[in-house]
């Protein structure tokens, strides 16, 4: 059995491109033994881009990127790109119109990862994020800009076609897991309009999954949680913000955003999901080979796990698992982590 | 020199009576050594005043509380009643009522007290979060409720006055602290109307206060820092829903929520201010003397330094620090904790 998939890479800016070329040296060694192949189109899309031709998304290079089978980012921006012009017209563009409604999140201390907690206990949880609606929409405003009367304004949008697909997924997540537990989080005292129609889809819908523990807490009260008891979490349900909000949270507690993947998923198949660290392009440190690329390994195994290679996806997981409990002290390159994780991977590993 | 201020106190459900009695006592005990006396007038209003009567705040009570100088709330809500009915029609009412537009909350860990972090450094940073504006405002609604058609919207306002306001008095603080440092938390790369209101107001008034270090974090970024480098912040400027989480975030890491203290202020002057734990009611623990007073008494501190005693608030300050410097592991109740603060205000604790 052989299969090529098509896979657009977009590198991007400052630390972007030194991860992503770890990923792929690991995504290919993998796929390889899993006898698949990818077929790579690299996207110049980020800063550098933008700063060369004003450009941040060209109408045929997304229609370019719409016929491939999955895609691999790195980070895109600099602090010289007025802030916005990337995010919204790029990332958020792309997850948008990709229609990428589940950002996954998960988050997991590794045996032998520093994390910044005295006694975190076992953590294993995921974030469902929402991500094609809330205040994410960009539907905002502003009259009078710059004079004494400005008045600004952003609109979270909530719809329950939107809510519920992605409780759906995060319920289905819960079921596959061993604890069966989904916590949804929101503000349902103050955003009560949004916050109610979050509460009940995940009331109704949790009437068709009645072997999953269900409880609801505020975002503040989760935030408590994620640095007093993050291993009460399982799966986590919750808006775009919230959840961009929380899940950099879980990634500090966690061992830090050197290890946070994420997944921006259009379960319906109808456009090709995307995968990511969960960090930016830090141009502070970029051009020295000292990134961790880890998360975006991590990602790729979650682009593995999506196209239906969980063996492979695993393979990578147990890799960067056993090279995190090895880790010592002394700072390695991006390209030596990368190696080590792909000896790993070469050397078979045992998948747990 | 003698004064009598008004003092409204809402003891309000659950431990909120509980903590709100020591505050008294405290707050009674230091009043009478400076020389001031507070004439309290009770209000009967939460959660038990609802059951009762259905009504939340009666036009008459909101008139009457008005014509006090200072108001100390314990905690409201029980979790039979419906979400959002007493925040909404009682707290954020009070609130934006009595334009408490700088929502004050004090970040330290106080030697001694047991944190979730393993190496948390010297912590002392306060947050002033806007409260009068953003998504609290209200501004939401939702159409074809229950339908597979809901939609459900949350409008964040922000005006330049009341931005412009909060900011300056932000200012204001750094100057008068040591540190003199200034951090705008916000996500001016997706909530960019707003985003950028706040981010060019900061770098207005900044122009006003040369001698003030200013910096920026998004909001996820702050809860990052807020667990890996809290001794960083100095004081941190946010809007309303920002502000919320990242001050339970800051209240978990800095040895919880038993010592949080916060102060709605009408810097002003134009209504009264109120001050109250950040904590709620705490249903599972309430009326089994379990409730840590901290917070309340902190509260009282805070009142006291708004009504012009700084003294006086130093002296509960001192008396707290040291109460909890020496505090055991064995558990004390609520009414132990408040005599042995007060013991610690009459026998003098230097203030330092
Ligand atoms: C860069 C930014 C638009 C993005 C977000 O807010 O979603 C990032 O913080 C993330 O979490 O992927
Ligand atoms: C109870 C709730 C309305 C309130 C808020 O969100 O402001 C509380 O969380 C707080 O922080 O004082």
């Amino acid at each position: 059995m052989s299969r090529t998939y098509k896979l657009a890479v977009i590198p991007g800016d400052g630390i972007g491109p030194e991860v992503t070329a770890q990923a792929l040296k690991v995504l290919d060694l993998v796929a390889a033994e899993h006898g698949v192949a990818f077929d790579k189109t690299e996207f110049n899309l980020g800063a550098k881009r933008w700063h060369a031709t004003g450009e941040v998304l060209p109408d045929a290079e997304l229609a370019s990127i719409r016929t491939h089978d999955a895609i691999l980012l790195g980070a895109v921006g600099d602090p010289t790109v007025p802030s916005g012009t990337l995010e919204r017209g790029l990332l958020l563009k792309l997850r948008f119109e990709l229609d990428h409604y589940v950002n996954l999140r998960p988050s997991k201390i590794y045996p032998g990862v520093p994390t910044p907690l005295a006694n975190p206990g076992v953590v294993d949880f995921v974030v469902v994020r929402e991500g094609t609606e809330g205040p994410y929409v960009g539907n905002g405003g502003a009259i009078r800009v710059g004079t004494p009367q400005e008045l600004a304004t952003e609109v979270s949008v909530n719809t329950a076609f939107g809510v519920e697909r992605v409780v759906r997924d995060a319920f289905a997540r819960a079921q596959a897991r061993p604890r069966k537990k989904l916590t949804l989080v929101h503000k349902n005292n103050v955003l009560v309009h949004a916050g109610h129609l979050w509460t009940r889809t995940v009331d109704a819908v949790a009437t068709e999954f009645p072997d999953i523990a269900v409880d609801y807490l505020h975002v503040d009260a989760a935030t408590i949680f994620l640095v007093t008891d993050p291993s009460r979490f399982d799966v986590i349900v919750t808006d775009n913000l919230f959840g961009d909000i929380l899940t950099d949270l879980a990634a500090a507690v966690t061992g830090g955003i050197g290890v946070a993947a994420s997944g921006n998923i259009n379960p319906d198949g109808t456009a090709p999901s995307m995968f990511e660290p969960v960090h930016g392009s830090a141009p502070d440190i970029a051009g020295q080979s000292k990134a961790d690329p880890t998360a975006a390994i991590l990602s790729a195994a979650l682009l593995l796990d999506h196209l239906g290679l969980p063996e492979a996806a695993a393979q990578i997981n147990a890799a960067v698992e056993s090279d995190i409990a090895s880790r010592g002290t002394s700072p390695r390159s991006t390209e030596e982590v990368g190696e080590a994780i792909a000896a790993r991977v070469a050397g078979g590993v045992a998948v747990g």
